[in-house]
């Protein structure tokens, strides 16, 4: 079974996420356990004080050491982690890639930053793996690692309900997915291609790739030309 | 104030992250308002079903066009829309210029999609805005929609309690920011940088500006070559 632990300044914003849909299943089927860890229950501050200025005079307040150090030294005495994750913008970008890497892991933490951040000496010291999940700015961690917590779990084998669900899925191929379209056939006059209502395996897989291949190069070429670079 | 709606299968997922930290802030600042929408509640089936089977023999289930399109037209009789956005891995990649863009918006509406994805006649009647907030699959659009709505929202003014803070985060000037250190100044032995504690604000500058510019190189060489094309 594999473990997730969290350290966060907030981890009541972590709950909700973490006990419904996919990770609720993985939960219920003991294929994941997860436990949140308020870095406030580890400050020695008489006032639990966790975040100070930041060194230089830059605008924003900063995760202190102490609490951060005795956390992850406490949950380091009860498991040997496979990575210990910072998720922050100033790190290489989270892909499928390391999603279906780290999915194959026992024990993973998470290091939720806050405000400006985490203080440097944490990251040198302790931490493994950092990635951005994306270039953009989120006032916290938190978002992240849920973000990269149910990029990973859900391709656990036997959390989701087909074993085939995942492999089809935009990215496992390089390739954005083709449109899917549900019944009815047709909707206030918007009619499912009739490719996909013919019976025919072949015409809809082929018409599955074509449009696959089309969409990703009108939108991400830059996929595409991973992908197509040979041809 | 800015007001964001968000339709979801799975709407009790969506309450801790937005009730806590910067987006209850904001929403306590009256800066923002937030409501949820459980799209099984548009539903007209008597079962309240909102998936079905993809056509084509696809595995993985896909939301009905019926409850979305009811849903979606009940709200837009209410306000007028700046951007319907469906969060999805096939679509062009979210970056800190559409969150600077979106945070001028009043009106902002979610379509969260959960299992293999929504049926493509919604994206193309209803959507406005297709956005993936990085290269990974996850098992639906909520986490995205909070990802988005996070990044939003800390750019309002008058969120963020230092009015400086958010300019020099990470991706706002293309560079990933330089290292930050907080007090004390030494931890277990470990150092802040005497640049950072010397008090002369150029240096300190200059170091900001280098390490910056270091750690872009470094890990992000795709960002680097951007901001230092013309070099």
């Amino acid at each position: 079974m594999m473990h997730i632990d969290i350290i966060s300044a907030v981890p009541d914003l972590l709950y909700s996420p973490l006990s419904h849909s996919i990770v609720q299943k993985a939960k219920d089927k003991n294929l994941v356990s997860i436990d949140i860890h308020d870095l406030r229950d580890y400050s020695v501050d008489k006032h639990k004080k966790i975040d100070d200025y930041a060194y230089g005079g830059e605008a924003g307040m900063v995760l202190t050491p102490q609490p951060l150090f005795d956390c992850v030294k406490y949950l380091q005495q009860k498991r040997t982690y496979d990575a210990i994750i910072f998720p922050t913008p100033d790190a290489p970008v989270f892909t499928q890639k390391d999603a279906n890497t780290l999915s194959l892991s026992n024990n993973i933490l998470f290091i939720c930053g806050h405000y400006k951040g985490i203080d440097q000496r944490v990251r040198d010291s302790l931490v493994t793996h950092e990635w951005s999940i994306g270039d953009y700015v989120l006032s916290g961690g938190e978002l992240p690692a849920l973000v990269i917590s149910d990029a990973i779990i859900r391709l656990i084998p036997g959390v989701l309900g087909d074993a085939t669900s995942a492999l089809d899925d935009s990215h496992q191929d390089g390739l954005l997915s083709a449109p899917v379209y549900t019944r009815p056939a047709v909707y206030d006059g918007l009619e499912v291609p009739e490719v996909l209502r013919s019976g025919d395996h072949k015409k809809v897989s082929e018409w599955r790739s074509r449009q696959s291949e089309e969409k990703t190069r009108r939108i991400r070429s830059d996929l595409y030309k991973n992908v197509f670079k040979e041809h």
